[in-house]
């Protein structure tokens, strides 16, 4: 139901990608010929990572910031002037088409906990009739921390009662399977359908998963070095690191071999040893 | 946290008392001398009943319509623009000096549930740390229509899942005395506190009560008749009609004798008849 | 640029027209097939003129009210419950897609002078290069009252300036005519494009019009009585009576027949009289 | 009608002195015990220089961004998150009580030309009588730069078009001096009243002058060393650089001595050299 871009790599102007590419996110918020809504003005949200001084915070977890805003995000001027003025070497960005949960600042992803980072794109099924028990499922603990009315924020503190601070692809795994099981107790048939991102400011996990098989697009971007090979005159790609790294709903360029499908049931993950993927929760 | 005003009577164009009266609700809104906060510009809200046609809905009960915002109330131009357009024989308006929960309209008041519309100036107690309990006691079937985070539409949900539509004081009743219980298992000694409002449209309840026995401050207006024998010269006395009650946070006006206080542990009821107080959740 | 709706005729919810037909105008805000942008999110506004008492107000022409906001109009929660309130015989509903002047509540349609409002689509040709000089061209004493920034907010000042009030045929035809010469002394070939509205509350004008002879679409809704001949099972026609009348950039139904197009440099003007047409700026 | 602050020094997290002072910035917007209003709620922004690599930008003039709102600073979580994100060595931070015109982006301070910024305190006395013939004094090249409606943005464009980026003092002395010859001319006895904050990037400049001879209070911090000296044990001191210097409308603080006034008539000016200010506009 929306669109989302994360990046990882060289400290980068978030502007970079969510403004200035052709296909920017931004441009996606008004015309986003692969999403499930073509017009995603339901308000947006950036949230960075800092960039590190080298001297260290004594090995403490960078903590994200978070700009989010109801606005929509093509004429919104602060998001120009806050994303081409800082720098990060991770950040995820969001532009929302809401489903049904009202229009407020408390609905707009990224969602934060702690230094981790999370967005979604898709949906819960038949999400009013699965919240209660979903949320109960929360941990109590965590349960105050919720503070919006989203599917996708429930998820997010499932996810973190199973673990996800420990080990973030199985606690994805453990809270998409409550999930599938507490909707086909509400005969729910596919409760699931998205794809997912989720950061601790060191490493990105991107998923790409739905009950039915037939989930959300999701892209990632070539190495840039392969890139400046096949395209050693573009312009664009200066702006670029060597360890840059995006993953995007939909592709930012037509280049033709600039993004590459993430597949279905897949998790990719990017660090610092760059991108690589594989499978989750796929048909064993 | 914040002041309200329910009005009862012949139809009245709601600016005249929550924007032309010398302490109108808006003017409170910037400088509250009574309230717990001075300031409550965290948004606002209007509910209304509609002018019923004499010639009848056919016995259905009067919806009513609902304007929130997130803006302060004192500068905003469409609270002018509505308040002073509409006519309404019974509607209430709040100002919001938020305790915590998020700026949103999801926040703002009043409720509304079918046909009945609630409102609340002051607190529950630590609401974080009884949440999850309290929201757990909404009956399941409502538990899905809690759009917002605060603790007064928990406790309007509770109250409608003790029969609040059937009898709104008994609903209030078992409400306030489940979230004393709950409060109470979680150490918290004072759980309640403030003035609520609830109306069906065709009768007003309005309710000071806390557990602590000092409630936020609440009044109520002096009959017009009476009004107009003290003040046969006050222009301002024109504008009401012989049935108009306003319950209030504050006295709209520093006419001596237009206000009186609603005594503490007491619910205010206005319908056809007039105004009357009774006896609430006292010391048995 | 934007999308806009007139109604004149019995009183009506304005929600029957701008939410709930099939391609409504909010409808259009989302997805505009005729439109010159696809999306119109950058703000909305519906102006009304009240319902008036046949015991009259003593002569005085009726004086209109507006609510008009930044957000998106398709997910507003507060343009349902005002549109779907009020009832009125004579309204102007407005969607922004904003060509470059801020998103602000002072630019959002329509803009109102005593009795009268007025909004536009399309736009003033390198508005900024002509704005001050247009800016300048209008009566010193209605410049204070300029509130936005829009090229639609100063021609419908340029209109009032040229004795709108009293022949709005003429008044808009001077402003048209000075802010061609104004242009062109600019060097701009096509200084003028657009669809406007006018009203004082008894009367609707809707002007198409453009300098280069291809103007933004506008359609007028057949009479009634045709229409339920045309189509006597049509459910969604009992909603109106027999004087209803719509001029609106898009047609809002599939209907054949029901929608005609209001032909190039024509004004269309509803009265007591019903719907007629004459030209306007044409081929001299 | 207003209060603000502008910080030189070394880089530092802007929240430290709009959000964690005793009396910061976004304290005053709730509480200005000094200010002509009570109540800063009416939008609010923070304009900053970055930090400026050492290796240079080639010479060109740093560029600040803006970050501005509609909402009040005292609940704004982006405010929180942004100005205890970035870092800057010059920043000017405003909260706006309008007193008169609309609330909309465009009417927060700071106002941006090239790499300069501008915010005030105060007014110019019956603006609207005023505002054509100053605005016809604007030069016609900055004129379609006007964005909003405040007489404090429109005096910015007065004193850019009298050479403010080339002698910014006597910008602004021919910026008021011809306020006053048209406000004069309008029989408007006492026009300009405030205190102005100018910055290029580098250097700060901030006015206090009024023609009535009483302009709003202003204050500027005692140097960080002196400070030490007399308060050793204070913590809060070491969040600051030898070099930190604030202009503020009202002390942060109630140490005594932290913060002196700036008299009447004067100029203040913060640059490498530390703080000094100089006789304006005075009694001649």
């Amino acid at each position: 139901m929306c669109r989302w871009l994360a990046y990882a790599g060289e400290p980068l102007h978030p502007s970079e990608v969510i403004l200035d590419s052709r296909h920017s996110l931004v441009a996606q918020s008004l015309n986003s010929p692969l999403g499930a809504e073509t017009v995603n003005g339901d308000g947006f949200g950036l949230g960075w990572y800092p960039v590190v001084d080298t001297e260290g915070a004594g090995g403490r977890p960078p903590q994200p910031a978070l700009f989010r805003s109801t606005e929509p995000a093509w004429n919104d001027q602060n998001l120009r002037e806050i994303s081409s003025t800082i720098r990060s070497p991770l950040f995820l960005a969001h532009v929302r088409a809401a489903a049904g949960p009202p229009i407020q600042q408390t609905n707009c992803h990224p969602f934060r906990h702690e230094n981790w980072l999370f967005m979604h794109n898709g949906g819960l099924a038949d999400f009013l009739t699965m919240k209660r028990d979903l949320t109960l499922a929360v941990d109590p603990s965590l349960y105050p921390e919720i503070q919006g009315t989203t599917d996708s924020e429930v998820l997010f503190h499932l996810a973190l009662s199973h673990g996800l601070q420990d080990d973030p692809i199985a606690g994805m795994r453990a809270a998409i399977r409550e999930t599938e099981r507490i909707g086909n107790a509400h005969d729910i048939r596919f409760p699931v359908q998205g794809t997912f991102a989720v950061s601790d400011g060191t490493t990105l996990w991107a998923f790409r998963y739905s009950s039915v098989g037939r989930s959300r697009t999701l892209f990632h971007s070539t190495d840039i070095d392969v890139l400046r090979q096949m395209y050693p005159h573009a312009e664009r790609l200066r702006a670029f690191g060597r360890h840059a790294h995006v993953i995007v709903s939909e592709p930012l360029t037509d280049l033709p071999g600039a993004f590459l499908e993430v597949p279905e049931s897949t998790v990719a993950i990017i660090d610092a040893t760059g991108y690589r993927h594989e499978p989750f929760l796929g048909a064993a």
